[in-house]
């Protein structure tokens, strides 16, 4: 009755204390510092574990990612076959939508512009253009994705979306499969990512794909918004678009590399605003209690919600 | 049959360009510029009209104030008794919205942290609190209030909102009158002023007004964001308010003195967010459309949409 908890790259203190908080007729026990029966390991918690961490637990029933993004839970080559689920958390998305629609907003109304003009004492307003005249285009259309156009469509923007398969999202021009991209990206002055990664994905945001957005957009040459992973996109390409005026402005929130080096020219690139993996950050305790739904739902013999299938990939 | 235009501190050009283009069969006099017969005068189109400009034109029939504000049309001394209207322009309102909207997630989200940490290359996410455990007040709640409160609401804020009189405003918290101005600051982190500028709502956002806003707040001290007008805020009270904390920040798009004069402190705060005063800045295409519409009616007999009770002051 013992459940893994299997985290890097965050801070453990605070999942380990909810995680002990919200089941407490479990043993928490955590890879890489305590010791443990590995034949006691029903449950792995994870985010970002250690290749290997979930080797060889003969009564592991089920993998819960910590997280939205499984890419780094899938790229264990030692992941043993046990269903594993990912974290759709409500209070998740509407985070997201929060971030996108903030990043969109400040794009649409020069917020950048305004602050440098304070700091150099100046008034002065160039022409706004309204909402309706700005197309934005979502590139993935899942859960977050939807939630981000319903919003970003009530603030009057002009809002179409690309998902992998056909479907149907009320006040949004919906693209789809491979030939749906390029006509996608063609009527988008503002791209929007929220793809997960998946060996389809990696990299897709590369000079060849901003070369497809449009050229005609009120607000100038197409703006870039990615709050999907950085594994998506190629930083070298990112800064030689904007640099040769194929991108007008880029808002990352993910990067190649988490945290993003210091010496990375996107730190000081004017037309880059940064923010640090931050979009859709979920506090441990929403999470746990999450958590706590799952396990419940397995122990009655029912499949997790939000199942990752490996082979696509999310 | 002609229309007069008394504008002053805005841009004559596009607005005389656009009004010659909407109103073909009219003559177009600019007050101060051309020589026209006050008798021909049938209509005035306003902002921050001269004082007197209005006086001595017998065959006058109605004045349009081309923006939603229209204390400074109402402080001429010399104003004639005929209709005055404003102008409520759904684009305008969509703008406010978006401004709103903007200003509110910048501080839910600390935008301009991570700015800052952007400039210095610092990689560090303090805790973001849900939107659910932000109150957001709306100082004010006609057409502008209302609208921005939708957005705000559905972005999972708490929102409430104060007017004058009594009235109700789906998923919103209605205070009202003197004696609900309190209790409605009490329960308020984020106050956004979108009102009127009257006699009684002059000076209003004053030291004490900031005194009795929420200290209790998940963002920490209570931040002012003001789109009404100029003359609702006391500078040096807001100056002093963030100085002690009462305030922890503001974001003003609106000034005692347009252009903000370059000496003001207000520029070079370090808590304080600046825009020029383009919050709701509408096109005069847009207005001009307006504009064509309320004087048919008038043609017609009707009364103007949006018609101005000087006594109250909107």
């Amino acid at each position: 009755m013992t459940i893994l908890l299997a985290i890097t790259g965050w801070d453990l203190a605070p999942w380990e204390a909810e995680a002990r908080a919200a089941l407490t007729n479990r043993t928490i026990a955590v890879h890489g510092r305590d010791a443990y029966d590995p034949a006691a390991i029903e449950y792995a918690l994870l985010w970002k574990q250690p290749h290997g961490a979930l080797a060889g637990l003969p009564n592991l029933k089920a993998a819960l990612c910590l997280g939205a993004g499984v890419d780094h839970v899938l790229a264990d080559p030692l992941l043993p076959a046990v269903p594993i689920a990912r974290t759709v958390d409500p209070d998740l998305t509407m985070r997201m939508t929060e971030w996108v629609v903030l990043q969109v907003l400040s794009h649409h109304r020069r917020q950048r512009l305004y602050l440098d003009q304070q700091a150099r004492r100046v008034w002065a307003s160039p022409p706004q253009e309204a909402a309706s005249a700005v197309r934005v285009g979502l590139l993935g259309l899942g859960e977050l994705g939807r939630d981000a156009a319903e919003v970003l469509a009530r603030l009057g923007f002009r809002v179409a979306g690309w998902a992998r398969t056909a479907r149907t999202v009320a006040g949004v021009e919906v693209f789809h499969g491979v030939e749906g991209l390029a006509p996608f990206l063609a009527r988008t002055d503002i791209l929007v990512t929220l793809l997960p990664l998946t060996a389809e994905t990696r990299g897709i945001l590369n000079y060849r794909l901003f070369s497809g957005l449009a050229r005609d957009g009120v607000l100038g040459p197409p703006i870039l918004v990615n709050a999907g992973r950085g594994g998506l996109q190629i930083e070298a390409d990112i800064l030689a678009a904007l640099d040769d005026g194929t991108l007008g402005a880029a808002t990352l929130d993910v990067f190649e590399t988490e945290p993003l080096p210091a010496a990375s020219p996107l730190w000081g690139h004017p037309k880059v605003t940064i923010t640090p993996h931050v979009a859709a950050d979920s506090g441990p305790r929403e999470i746990m209690a999450l958590v706590v739904r799952q396990i419940a739902r397995l122990e009655r013999g029912l499949p997790p919600e939000h199942l990752v299938d490996p082979k696509r990939g999310y």
